[in-house]
């Protein structure tokens, strides 16, 4: 019997994971979203749209099918209970690194790095996080909970501590967030453009990506939950891209994607742009 | 200076706290929500909205104005946290029990009810719930988490144990909660044929009823997370409500409209008039 | 050369206008629409989408394009200027019905009645309005303006006097309206149960007919600015409808409808049927 | 490693193809579609969301996972070549039947039921086919094409000749077409009040059930491309159902749903609730 | 008993009328819209969504609740009456003056900036505008009305006179629009470039600022009634208001918004912050 | 009788044919759609709102009305028969080229604009194309099919040969396509930086345009099947405009609208806006 196709994993994203260098999970949580949810819905639009975009990137030259990557499909995560949500990400992601690959997570909100980071810094005590966002999540808590999207890259700072924290196009947060950021963090507003700086900081230390994707201009995704007029454009995005050390990746994610809010499907096109884009980028070097 | 009007009570229902029979609240809440969320954003909508509709119901021949009814708003609630949710909420049910007035508690998803019934059971330990839904919400517990929107019938029945709990319209559910319900409640499916002997068995009983809107057809209420074909109609509704003795219900609460799935608004719309049917049932009898 | 062809009339109703029997025209005016405006695009949706019908109806089993019909499109209407827009229409109206003509306007808000009942009063003195709505229309004044879609019908009384008004479906309005409704008008509430009372009132006189397309349930008619749960249902229409003594209906309006609150199309597709069958309703006692 | 779970079959719908007894599999061909299309998206929509409905039918107390049904996923279809389209459908509908196994095909447009057809007709010459539909997809052609989702059931005659065809809820066609009916068809216009009768004459014959949604009224499923006003409810469907002889439908097809025309996304879930409650009408009396 | 929170004012802007040196008001008035209406709704909608912004502003480095506004709600105006509307709207205005206050009004379409420049005028003879817009906005009349949206500069210029008005990002009008415009304005096209030239004639007079949010690119700005590509960017409108001597601007408008074309929410979005922005902008000054 | 005004034609385009230069037509043709179908509802939008913009464009200072443009409407197309819809499209465009006038095809799908390149060539047997696209459409065949959108610029070198055909703004396709392209084209990614270059090479012979709207940034005009990421804006696309040789342009089209994915019309706006832009280009240098 003949096999229909069906879309079950990204697009040329179907190797073995025993071979697979690059691991794609998507983390379908927006349990302490604040304002409209629905980006648990994002990692399996990611999937299910991704058949309609090329697997070639004539932004780097290079080719998707040309890597083993492996796409797992999403997590099963509990609903209403965040702390059970991050242990179960953070057991995959560290899994995933002991089998020495590095991973590409789709959010689900922005909480959800949390347990990535915190399943890398095992592996990589000298982890930096590279963070592009429109919002500094800075806040102590919100609404007295520590463990929300607003508060997620304050969590990551009191497992790091200060200066690992690069943070890019950030144009939203509170006062006292922002007079904490000046103290702790490095932090670029509104655009990219000390990226060389921070990379020269950062040198040959092993680097988490984290890309919010609110970070882009509500005008090119408007599918994400919290929007920010004022932000960056994809070619910006790529430029800035191509400047990074992609071998220095050592896992990422791509999170805030919220289908509903974007029915025209552009904000998801979008988004499967960069999971392809940065899959490269992370590969790219490996395989001269 | 002159005043300008703002819409931040339902209409008619701008009375003082003090002296007030009935208390409407929102308690936006979905943080267990499964599927797709967005009720946190029912109870505002259902407000912001309700000055597009009458005072005066031509079904009961009751004018709204007539009674006083204190809408206070909605409550702060935190995100993440559903069991911090739950407290508040009941906090504030009792408070107002206590101070000898009911309300019309406003969803968010159906686990609010469970903070609602532990309130109301302090004050009337012989409470019986009548409860509207297309689901069973029997569940022990949903991918492990007890307190879930899945689950709030079973929770309430642990409370109230069984023979207290009448079900109406009940059109879905697994086969266990399905076998389970026959031993432990009232079940009537698909519609409201034995409400009058629901009615029977309940006597002269303090009745908290709970009224989830995804009972109704979702071609009348598409604005709501999971819809289920086969459901009633408005103007069933209306005249089962008609059968209902207003003076027991000692409160109640109309949950789970989710507006963004209904961008013709008529969802909220209809959920409004339940508001004012509901709250006039509740009140009539007192007048005269 | 040869044409292509362009969707400038209803289907099947381009006879010319001097051969017509009855004369299509949109009034697209909604200047006092207190909530939600749009009607304005209700008569070219209902030409621009009519091409998806069939011009045969089982239900009255005639063929639209067996009779001459004459779409001559939509009038051009000021905007902000109620009084301007109405004395337009009313000119149109008496030139048609002078013409020896009937017509079947198409709205726009339910105010442009007021200006085709004025023509069609001078014409016939002895005019009936049958009435069908889910609003009494009744108000005195709106927010102090007297020319409002809220207020026709009771400026339609001021022409008309008592027991000249029947209206139908009716279940929304302020208390002081249903109280005047019941001293000057024959008003069925909810349903059309009373029609045969009506018709025998109303004799051989001739009627105007007035059709506000929220007298439908939302759930088949949610493009209309102010939905009212509890509406009578298409099929219930047609068997009213059949009823009807088509020779008398001396000209008529279907109004009330917004496109843009329908994004599935199907309020459209209900309105253009409607179009369909009170035009074959009124013209075919004549073919025999 | 573990797994992650992915939605990549109707729920509870994956046997081995070689144990199942029934073959669930998507059709996404929309290519003669005449106004709106996006029926190709039928199939991937009812298989995605087929998560939020339960596997337990309260309706005939069966449970879905107490079968074996694979669903196979969807065919790859080329676009703009319907000959070819239906060539692929019917090679996977024959080798089906041929494996001895009864399939319920997912559309896309109605043209796909003829390839199915031709299939099943090699196996069961004595075939009949129950019809339900809005429209009698009956025209000899369609601006001068054969093969049209309009001409359907014309082409269907084709094959098997007179009285072998029973059509049910018809509300819409042109008048050659509903003359055409009577002479060749068994007819029953707008509902399925002559179910009985045509079960009689159809006696113990192989049935082939072709299911339009739209033959649904547009307020239960406003998710098609061509809406009717009058349509069946999902009550009376449920109860249509109970009454056919299960046992007899050799094979069968839904189509026609157009996710994208119902945002709230109710008319795929009443496809689902109807993909459950057909599978398990055409397994159950073989279980016993 | 303690008090819910509910958004019935703009966020931070809750003093008490008499302490507060800003005005926030909504004129929800849409009544001579020729295309598209539905502005009525953008000042709740600015309200309502208020609470999904923060109130620190990174780009001129101000909090908003270091200063004293006081949002005093929406004006209820009458439908379909312009000029009672107007009148209503100038009286506030006035009076909002008298009180050697400041005001942002909140619009609703173009035409309620006449309204304000005639109260404005009396306080200031010596008034100019400062005129943001995609559109001339300058015809004599609009289908024989005076009072019209497309004509409201230049019912702004029957006030002022020549050389008083400085039009910035037009790009659209009729030829005679634009050829009056060159000897009766300074018309900047297409962009803000001539901004400090004008600012220069300008000088230290006393400025009324009125900004049609259609000035902006529909990319970022869908969600206004008559879109016209090429427009203006977010960060190029910072940098521009940046330019603007605050404490010159006795009073402003932001107008046009209309929420129902923008299902993404981030036209009220960006809305809020130039609200906020053009807030901070006015009070900055008198700070320090 | 006076006439009402109906739109049946793009604004201002309304000349005889027999007088006209410029010759409009709508080919709604969108049956080789591979991905979300509805572009054959775009030139019927076009037509429909055009009445929405002015015919004056500030940016080439030309008034639409200065010239003789006829709008024929809409060619009506078979559907499912990809060949059958070319060949009346290539009769038209014939004919009209014969006539001695040129055209602006709108689309529809991309492949319309193969069928008006053989027309096209019969007249002009050295004519050069130059094609404004996201993608490459350089496929061989697409699922086994040779007339396919995504291969209609590859089906056009079959007629004429390398180096006649120059692509701007691409930025998608598989890798063959890209690699092919370099031998057989004048490619420009990204953008339109090559411009002048690929003018020179040109020279004096005769242009044939096609445009496809995707090239635009999804931002600007979501209303597009296959949106992609960093497209040109609508000022870029203006400025590229005034340098061509609008002489030289012996007939053109705008394809790939798909109204129904864009709810807030800027798609359609833009697009409108450029039909008039592109007829002016085409017709200004013949003034003088």
């Amino acid at each position: 019997m003949r096999k229909a196709a069906n879309q079950s994993t990204f697009i040329g994203c179907d190797a073995p994971y025993a071979e697979a260098e690059l691991i794609l999970f998507g983390a379908p949580f927006d349990g302490t979203t604040s304002f409209r949810p629905g980006t648990r819905f994002g990692p399996n639009a990611i999937r299910q749209e991704s058949f309609g975009i090329e697997t070639y990137s004539p932004y780097q030259d290079q080719e998707l099918t040309d890597y083993s990557i492996c796409d797992i499909g999403d997590l099963e995560l509990p609903f209403g209970n965040p702390r059970a949500a991050l242990d179960k990400i953070e057991d995959w992601a560290r899994e995933i690194l002991l089998d020495e690959k590095r991973f590409l997570m789709l959010g689900g909100e922005h909480l959800i790095t949390l347990a990535a980071i915190k399943a890398a810094l095992e592996k990589h005590p000298d982890l930096v996080i590279l963070h592009f966002d429109a919002h500094t999540d800075l806040r102590e808590d919100y609404l007295g909970e520590k463990l929300s999207h607003a508060s997620v890259i304050r969590r990551c700072w009191d497992l790091l501590g200060d200066n690992k924290i690069f943070s890019f196009g950030i144009r939203s947060g509170d006062k006292p967030e922002w007079d904490w950021a000046k103290e702790h963090l490095f932090l670029c507003p509104f655009d990219f453009s000390r990226l060389e700086e921070a990379l020269d900081w950062i040198g040959k230390r092993p680097i988490y990506l984290t890309f919010d994707l609110d970070v882009i201009d509500p005008s090119e995704m408007p599918g994400t939950g919290t929007q920010e007029a004022g932000g960056m454009r994809f070619n910006e995005i790529i430029a800035m891209l191509k400047k990074l050390p992609g071998n220095q990746v050592i896992s990422a994610d791509i999170n805030e994607l919220c289908p509903s809010l974007d029915a025209s499907g552009r904000s998801t096109a979008l988004a499967i742009k960069l999971v392809r884009e940065f899959s490269l980028l992370m590969l790219k070097d490996k395989k001269g």
